[in-house]
């Protein structure tokens, strides 16, 4: 059902500095940055390695772009850090309804878009152990906002 | 330099409920289990796909052995939740000398055992963007004790 560790997301005061962090000290690159203004978080895409169901693994790193927004909340409570992790799926309204049925809230209730025209949900990270947890079918696994 | 996100650690109070949470929700079954005595941890990894140098990426729960263990410190003042992500390399000597040049504290004067025979060392947070990060060389990777 989940075939990658897709991302995980961090959360950051100041995205341009952090991109210059991880390029500098471990030579990662942007493969990818846009503004998501729902999430309200401005965002890169660092990858990492590819995987073997034929996606990718990457960094995400995550600004808010305003003070009510999840991730400056977070940002508030926290500080900077790891804000989810994000499991890959070749359909990730199937793996919603599943993992659904196992007791965990899924805080979606139909996929919605994600980083590079993904198709995503969250989980309760309550129901997670305390970890704020993410599905996600990328744009060439048939996410993408058409489908949506 | 790095070539791929090794594993994801995670902190939880009760290491059997955990792994059963994770294979009864996703599927993800136990790759290796083992005692750290040093870090005061028992840890279980479960592989969740291959990367494309050859290794995979696994969760690594974590539960703690004693109350002044690092793991058992970080439940108490965050309760469960990630707690660092660790990156591979063929190289962690390597790589820990280089990204030490860089201005990033390494907390380990030399590569220390980790899961699985690999070599470990930890980055400090606070130059990471409050990260807890690990570099790891796995045992395939000319890891383990021998070498240590």
């Amino acid at each position: 059902m989940l075939t990658r560790i897709d991302h995980v997301g961090i959360a950051c005061v100041d995205l341009d500095a952090s991109i210059a962090f991880y390029r500098r000290t471990y030579g990662f690159e942007v493969a990818h940055e846009e503004v998501n203004e729902e999430q309200g978080v401005r965002e890169a895409m660092l990858r990492v390695n590819g995987t073997d169901d034929g996606g990718a693994t990457y960094l995400q790193l995550l600004e808010p772009t305003r003070d009510d927004s999840p991730v400056a909340k977070f940002l508030a409570r926290h500080g900077e850090g790891v804000h989810h992790i994000a499991f890959g799926t070749a359909d990730v309204a199937g793996a919603a309804e599943e993992v659904g049925g196992r007791g965990v809230r899924v805080l979606d209730p139909a996929p919605r878009h994600g980083s590079m025209d993904s198709r995503i949900v969250f989980l309760h990270p309550k129901d997670c152990g305390g970890v704020l947890t993410e599905l996600v079918q990328a744009a060439d696994q048939g996410g993408g906002r058409g489908e949506g």
